[in-house]
């Protein structure tokens, strides 16, 4: 029997639980180590070269101190802008969660457009939009900045949330229509958004399908662990061996990160990464 | 006639232009110098040594590149956990955010029961409250962490804005309530909050006061400034003379900036303070 594969996760902060949650349903018998760069976030406002180092460097921490294996970049900002870059530091296999996103739209749209909900940074990359370009989808992406900090503040099934998605998609639809496009399909662009996934299947127009990246992502990497190792490995550990990393504010990550990552995260173990 | 003063303004972000408009308000034949560490920014989630270089660094650009001869920390988790740091570092007056807006609470209070509402940051760190009991003054903080992404988004006068400030203030007048206080005082412990004014007059129960920090902070610069330069000096520059220098993000703050300013911020300078 092989060794169970080590799988590690990397976000700015923690949202990216909800792609290690993701994986961790899919693959019970990985072990996985998250690292949350919380120290330096956000990643958003940063220069690329800023965030291709940092990116670099978190993701040399899971290969070299940690053993992992595959790395799953579960932060839009630094799959949009540092993808290359972590792949160039790291030998391991290293997945991003824009590419996986677009794929789903892509087997989900009929139309070919496709709504993006957003962060401000990652629309600003257009990076969705050129990954739907490549597919020959038609993107139209929105920022959406009250949702992290509402998703922050617990209030994930609150009625102003409800109201702040109604405005956005609203907006989001009238552009769309505007011009001329007939969307089909609205992927949540950020892995703070899962959280408000009940709240936005009832905001959508009938019949929208609505795709999770955190989610694509994860089957992405199954198809690639499965691959290269061979089909499932190992016995389950149940459940999954998790060790979580933070490089500041373990306190904040502990107390909100359970929402994201659906059970307890356990002690966060402190990092430091340098400046 | 003297030559008119030079006054350096700084925060972590650009929400201290608020402190600024002001001081300017006050001082027309001033001239100022206004630094947001953008780059840098959130000061809130980082350390308080790590505060305290960042914070110094950026007073020492002021003072000495730009000539500022008072410094004004426009930003209150600066203001909370850096002062004594920047006095350290620059040789000419500092004047933080939060002693002068627990003074005008306590000229303001009849009860000595006072509110405050602030970032997390601000909050966790305590500053306002141990300001107030400085003074024989009950400080009640709560952090509202949503209505600065809500100001950034430009939902200044929008009913979800209301509505959050409503369930914001309900929530801290049952706690000041349930511990038996009667409070007849509300802070404004953000430099963003100032852009909320009107809503937040609206919320608040019939013959609160509501303190602005930001106007408390310029009213006692304009007397250390009027008291070390022997009254108002030189003539009227109209508008106020104004550099406004950022770290990172200068588009972000020209475009959000004049509504905190209240006029054009004009070309915002970038500067590099390094790590």
């Amino acid at each position: 029997m092989a060794m169970p594969p080590t799988i590690g996760v990397f976000d700015s902060g923690f949202g990216g639980l909800t792609v290690l949650r993701a994986l961790a349903a899919r693959l019970p018998q990985a072990q996985f180590a998250f690292l949350g760069d919380t120290a330096r976030l956000p990643y958003g406002s940063k220069s690329r070269r800023t965030i291709a180092r940092y990116a670099a460097e978190s993701a040399q921490f899971l290969v070299r101190e940690q053993g992992a294996e595959f790395l799953v970049i579960a932060c839009n900002t630094a799959s949009a802008l540092a993808l290359d870059a972590i792949q160039d530091a790291v030998p391991v296999p290293v997945l991003g969660v824009i590419e996986p996103g677009a794929e789903a739209a892509r087997a989900a749209s009929r139309t070919g457009d496709v709504l993006v909900i957003a962060t401000d940074a990652t629309v600003q990359s257009h990076a969705y939009a050129a990954a739907c370009q490549a597919r020959g989808l038609h993107g139209i992406e929105k920022a959406c900045p009250l949702l992290v900090p509402l998703v922050e503040e617990g209030w994930t099934n609150h009625p102003v949330t409800a109201e702040v998605i109604r405005i956005y998609l609203e907006e989001l639809n009238a552009e769309a229509a505007a011009k001329g496009l007939n969307a089909d399909t609205l992927v949540l662009g950020c892995t703070h958004y899962p959280l408000l996934r009940p709240l936005i299947e009832k905001a959508v127009p009938a019949g929208m399908r609505v795709i999770d990246s955190a989610e694509a992502a994860a089957e992405a990497a199954v198809r690639l662990v499965n691959g290269r190792a061979n089909g499932p490995t190992g016995t389950p550990a149940f459940p999954p061996a998790l060790r979580c990393f933070a490089t500041d504010s373990v306190d904040k990550f502990e107390r909100l990160g359970s929402a994201f990552l659906g059970r307890p995260t356990g002690k966060v173990e402190l990092v430091d990464l340098g400046g």
